[in-house]
């Protein structure tokens, strides 16, 4: 990676601002030491990865922090983890006034939001994303969380970080698998949002080998990071509480959540959450098609762009009816009935709710279909 | 009991209505058939005993409820607790439009206030306390949370609920400890805000056999419960996030906490919170009088009333080092120095931050001393 863009943006995200830099130490070192922040004391947040690959390339710019490290993944994303986050806290003394920083990727900015929110109420804290999930999509918008029994972010609460610092520096380390986990959310933001940028990613997928992915379609990625991120922000600033407009920004998820949570339960490798988000595209651009007129040739569109980035899953047909039960927990449905976001057309997302379980069956066998 | 006075009054507490009344089910009745509310479910939060003692007299305004119920005391007032709220509410489907009602004392709405913020983001709750403290105190603001390896409140955030309801036939079986628990906070109400609630209280201590307390006494107390909630409601209006004022209903309570946190470790029998904050009370008259100027006589009129109603209690000298490290963790605490609400005078209480160890000492060694 040459990162050779001057990478310097700051994107008003409504409750906090986001900034794009190439010198996240400059900008951690002015944070701190504004004199309007007086912070007692400040706590990093990361987990056995980012401890190791992340944490160095910032302690320079952190005189006298204290270290929390937590297990890495999403199975460690429970009341356990953040207990011992609290525990932690306290035994340091860390008071109303103590800042802190999440280090990683989303599922770090997700449970070290809320724990930090809720610690003696509410403390202020930092999200530096060190994935580019994270950098797109986890670290901004003010949702906190943890799962529960694999359920997605069943129990949380909205806190909005002080800032959120992106720089690519992060990335240099990432896995392969973790930049398809981010390329997933920045197609949703194309698909729902800005037609452009899909269609960028779309020529870079569709022009590269992906069997690999090589440093110029990473560095490809990383020039379309501001245009993801700004829309995100953009629906954030207008919707913060999720009551409308925010709720665009769930394409690809109430099927993604749950595919996500069964194969957490059921995989010895379960799919990451990109992975599912993908999968959730597929079958919610067919309920698109079905319920709300969305032309076939952008479906197909959608579905070979997507097929062809990430690895095929089989949704096996006996999980079905446990998928379907899934969905009906997501946080979005009311009264048993499931509610999407689905499209009437490319930057045109639509509400619906009360969709039938045959539909979604249907939009499942679809996809399995799709394998060659 | 007699009951015989007929209570009906609303006040406002800005973020939310308390109502007081002798019919709590026709209140409830109303409250979940407005037309407004539209919950997809209902479901009780009671702990032992108040599912014994109070659901029943509540049950048949409750049709189709479901119901959770936890373990007594605050030693339950835990995250392992809160994951069972959160596990009942997801296991029987509970989406964002479920509503909670918290049927207890102080724990139940601390705790159950903290699991249905938290479940999916946040879903409604309603208060309906059966103590006398919760009453007068833990129902109404917004504080919910749970403690921390017996540090109190260490964990929590600010969630109004939708309403409260005080109705006191649930007093009927209220134990008699119970009644001196919730009576502490009455009399730190007069003591901040309402000399003529102070001077009723102080007069039914003085003039009564304390001893056991007879009907016309806890009559007494059920006919200053509206002066007592106006005490709280007026402040919660004025700084719902305690910013500034709401800070003074703290009277008594960052020593108390401490003591309460350390007795909850050490007696077989612990201190309940009002007893605790008795204590506390009393030792943050005399930091009063040393730092603020309170006059003695006022002083010796707070300590007489306090130690003729509650029961003495001998503070280990050797157990001192260790109630101040838990005043440090409270949550006003800031670079590890403490805060405290005192007094200039009757409704005159002041912030004093900064207060000296040597100070808290003496102060302990003050109440030690008044025992006869």
């Amino acid at each position: 990676m040459h990162l050779s863009m001057d990478l310097n943006s700051t994107i008003n995200a409504g409750n906090h601002e986001i900034v794009i830099t190439n010198d996240v130490n400059s900008l951690l070192k002015g944070f701190l030491n504004n004199p309007g922040s007086s912070f007692s004391s400040v706590f990093v947040i990361s987990d056995e990865n980012t401890n190791q690959q992340c944490l160095p390339l910032i302690k320079k710019s952190l005189p006298g922090f204290r270290n929390i490290v937590i297990g890495a993944g999403e199975l460690n994303k429970n009341f356990h983890t953040c207990n011992v986050v609290w525990e932690q806290l306290l035994q340091a003394g860390a008071d109303r006034k103590a800042l802190v920083i999440n280090l990683g990727g989303g599922m770090v900015s997700d449970l070290g939001g809320f724990a930090a929110a809720t610690y003696k109420r509410g403390v202020r804290f930092v999200n530096i994303p060190t994935s580019l999930l994270g950098m797109v999509d986890a670290s901004s918008g003010g949702k906190t969380g943890i799962d529960l029994n694999l359920y997605k972010n069943m129990v949380g609460l909205f806190a909005f970080p002080a800032i959120v610092m992106i720089d690519p520096v992060f990335l240099k380390t990432l896995p392969e698998k973790e930049w398809r986990n981010g390329v997933a959310e920045m197609l949703k933001h194309g698909i729902i949002a800005d037609k452009k940028l899909w269609q960028s990613l779309s020529d870079e997928i569709n022009n590269s080998s992906n069997a690999t992915l090589d440093e110029s379609s990473k560095n490809k990625f990383i020039s379309l990071l501001l245009a993801s991120v700004k829309v995100k922000a953009d629906i954030v600033t207008k919707d913060p509480f999720e009551l409308n407009e925010r709720m665009y920004l769930n394409f690809g998820h109430t099927m993604g959540h749950a595919l996500e949570s069964y194969s957490l339960k059921n995989d010895d490798v379960p799919l990451t959450h990109g992975e599912a988000i993908a999968i959730g595209m597929i079958c919610e651009t067919l309920l698109s098609v079905k319920l709300c007129a969305l032309p076939v040739e952008v479906m197909d569109e959608i579905t070979a762009t997507i097929t062809t980035f990430f690895k095929q899953y089989r949704i096996p047909k006996n999980a079905y009816q446990e998928i379907i039960q899934l969905m009906k927990a997501d946080k979005k449905s009311e009264n048993n009935l499931m509610t999407f976001t689905l499209l009437k057309n490319l930057e045109a997302p639509v509400l619906q709710k009360g969709v039938a379980a045959d539909l979604v069956l249907e939009a499942l066998h679809f996809y399995n279909l799709l394998r060659k």
